[in-house]
């Protein structure tokens, strides 16, 4: 989801670590111009799109190379201060932001596409790339990367977060896609992890230990993705259905049978109603999916086939088609709108969102009843969902003046989340934990599991200097 | 590769820690004749199919329950005595030897499926199923579970090694088909990994931590993984060859572009011939690929004629269709009997299997270079591959009265892995590290990065009582 500020809150008390007047100067020493200090800047990296707030940090070094990057991490070390990676600024979930003090590495400049090795399908960048800069570096290999979480977010943030989207549902997720990593561990030293090789069983697998550590194990100075070739054929459709449900029932159908669709998009009938108001899309005003299908010509026409027949015996209808890029665009700009939408339907307000993920049998039980409680709330809300994966979003349009929105939206996310977990589902499915999901990973995992994420964290970052106070507390 | 035990020798010189009697006796107390002390009972569960040997473990206990595991674990930690679990014995790299003394625990009579969840595409079992008995047991869901390493293996054991195999190159490896894991720690407590969810950002990923963590994290008491639709059609084929490297060549452009291939197997003309005489196939004595398309009968139509343009450019000749069970069955025989047959073709030999895969592009010249040299060692070998991964097997078959032999099959083989690093491969693609690997892990990983696979064992393991001496040294 890509989504702008929502309502703002303090980060209750937590302790703000002293950086000392030693460590800025020998920051500014190594890298000059590249460290700021000016306020502004700061501002801007001590904030992400969650509704989170704390003071910036103390500093911010606009790294450009891998060296940079480890200079600064064992600077930091040496006074025992935090680093916090940052790349677009695009976390909904408070990674950025500087809890207990220390400086920003701002990645973003590192934003060179490393080696476009097209006959291996496979890609490795800098950290700094953003998703949509890395398709048009690779379009005319005839190849693309799939991962499309909304915002055009870094490739570094995106394997932070182990982030995923739309196109999940074919392609799965930064966990799927990520081969191998250049790191910077806590103590500033580089390590790689995994190779090119498309599988391997050459020790503990520290790519993925990685892929949604959230900065706190390291910072990412390269990645190594799949590309994938771009489909032969591509056809897009909306469908409206009756219900909420019969958009659900349906999605769960055409996961059951292996359909091997794309991106299955729900948007409900309010969302579709505001993107309407929003984009003067003229779409019929009901609940709808968005689907996209990749293939050959006649394997898309299969899909194609075997969807609508699914979907009309839930009463689908309407069904939509977009074969040509711009008709496509026209369709799916409903999906990425939303957002925006959404906030501009109730002047002022603010969002809440919502991230749960549950198997596929259990998004009825898990959506529906949850639709309840937010039209009971009285509080408006946008509902989009990646439901071919089991994961959808709801927003809750708060106002930020009225503390018993936030209050009554923050009892609906609860309640969700509690009901995911008690489906086998999870509290994230792509946006990470970060500052807000720390007790329900908790719930979650357990306190055993969670517990062993500490103490690797403990024992690869023993001054816990890398992006604290993030994931668990230590 | 299903490998019967090759060539043995002794493990060099590793402390063998002592199992004090006082543990033995609490073992008898908790398991009574769950818990074996007799010496064949032990050498049985002190060997796998590596060509390793080592003193057997002092005790084998037999589990029947997670709560089993979790009391051998937390007696062995409280006299500091290492634990190996065992399921059927399939290891290739020499995983299940106490190399440095211990208990073994077997967990091959935990083997309930525990929850078929056919809507969802997912089933959970005990470690000891093996993936036989898991596809016989969804076989009426019309779901199958693809992973196939050639033995008849666990699927604790194949998440412990990150197994892949035939199937991976359309459906991933352990890797992206476990979702959860229930583990006992090294302290003897119980934690669960993941959820059913079909993605998740919810903190560190700790269910691919201990996917191919070879036993030194914990013992996998529970495993969760995907299933997926029996394709409505299966077609396979095998195609000879005018050389490896036109069977080769034809792998990679199919790779490239983007064919789902289910399955492509090289074998070399050697190991034709050796399977002829093995199993009176009658195959032509060249190199051939043996492939498998899954798909709609359309799709799998449309995959087979790409794939047949592309193998009439590189010279493919008598392609033989196999649509039937029967038929199919009949062509895999060449693959499944190699080793055997390999075997036969030299009585008294053993051989000495190598694991190397590489970026698809570079697969010949990997492959080819190896060929070459094996050649002109003079020592007959058997040569199978998953060659759509980029990953391929020699099996040098060497006559262990012979140490030369030996000696000149480690040199192909170091040869091959410094060939396969360089490539920027892995040194092993699907049979873990376990003793043989380790300096080769160090090579491809680099100190840093096994520096803190080793940190990360050390926390999690205090006392070095999970498998120790596999992987790296502590």
């Amino acid at each position: 989801m890509n989504a702008p500020t929502a309502a703002s809150h303090l980060v209750p008390e937590i302790h703000q670590r002293d950086v000392p007047a030693a460590l800025l100067d020998a920051l500014k020493a190594r890298f000059g111009a590249e460290c700021s200090t000016a306020l502004a800047v700061r501002e801007q990296h001590g904030r992400d799109e969650s509704s989170f707030e704390a003071p910036p940090p103390a500093a911010v070094v606009f790294a450009q190379s891998t060296q940079d990057v480890a200079d600064a991490v064992r600077l930091a070390s040496q006074h025992g201060v935090p680093v916090i990676p940052f790349g677009v600024g695009s976390s909904l979930e408070g990674h950025l932001l500087a809890v207990e003090g220390g400086i920003s590495i701002d990645v973003s400049r590192m934003n060179r596409v490393l080696s476009i090795d097209a006959d291996d399908l496979t890609v490795t960048v800098q950290p700094g790339v953003t998703r949509k800069q890395l398709n048009e570096a690779v379009k005319s290999t005839g190849l693309f990367f799939p991962i499309d979480p909304g915002a055009d977010a870094t490739l570094g943030g995106m394997s932070a977060t182990r982030a995923s989207g739309t196109n999940a549902v074919r392609y799965g997720t930064m966990r799927e896609n990520v081969l191998s990593l250049e790191v910077v561990t806590a103590s500033g030293e580089v390590i790689r992890t995994g190779t090119r090789a498309k599988k391997s069983s050459a020790g503990y697998d520290l790519t993925r230990l990685m892929v949604g550590s959230e900065g706190t194990l390291g910072v990412i100075t390269e990645v190594t993705v799949r590309l994938y070739p771009l489909p032969e054929a591509i056809s897009a459709a909306v469908c409206s259905f009756p219900s909420i449900e019969a958009a659900v029932r349906t999605t769960i159908q055409i996961i059951q049978l292996g359909v091997p669709i794309a991106r299955v998009e729900l948007i409900d009938h309010n969302t579709v109603r505001m993107v309407n108001a929003h984009s003067k899309l003229g779409l019929r005003e009901e609940p709808m999916l968005l689907m996209e299908f990749h293939g050959s010509p006649a394997g898309v026409k299969e899909q194609a086939e075997t969807v609508q027949e699914i979907a009309s015996e839930f009463g689908g209808q309407s069904f939509e088609w977009a074969t040509t890029p711009e008709e496509r665009t026209r369709l799916w700009t409903a999906r990425h709108n939303a957002y925006f939408a959404a906030i501009q339907s109730r002047p002022g307000c603010r969002a809440i969102s919502t991230d749960t993920c549950v198997p596929i049998s259990r998004l009825a039980d898990c959506l529906l009843d949850s639709v309840k409680e937010a039209d009971a709330s009285g509080i408006p809300y946008f509902l989009v969902g990646h439901v071919g994966d089991g994961n959808f979003h709801f927003g809750y349009l708060i106002d930020p003046q009225q503390p018993r929105e936030r209050e009554v939206a923050e009892q609906l996310n609860h309640a969700l989340v509690s009901r995911a977990l008690s489906l086998e589902g999870t509290c994230t499915g792509e946006h990470g934990v970060g500052l807000h999901k720390m007790d329900f990973l908790v719930t979650e995992a357990g306190v055993g599991a969670v517990d062993m994420m500490r103490t690797i964290k403990r024992a690869l970052d023993p001054k816990n200097i890398m992006n604290p106070g993030k994931i668990f507390s230590i």
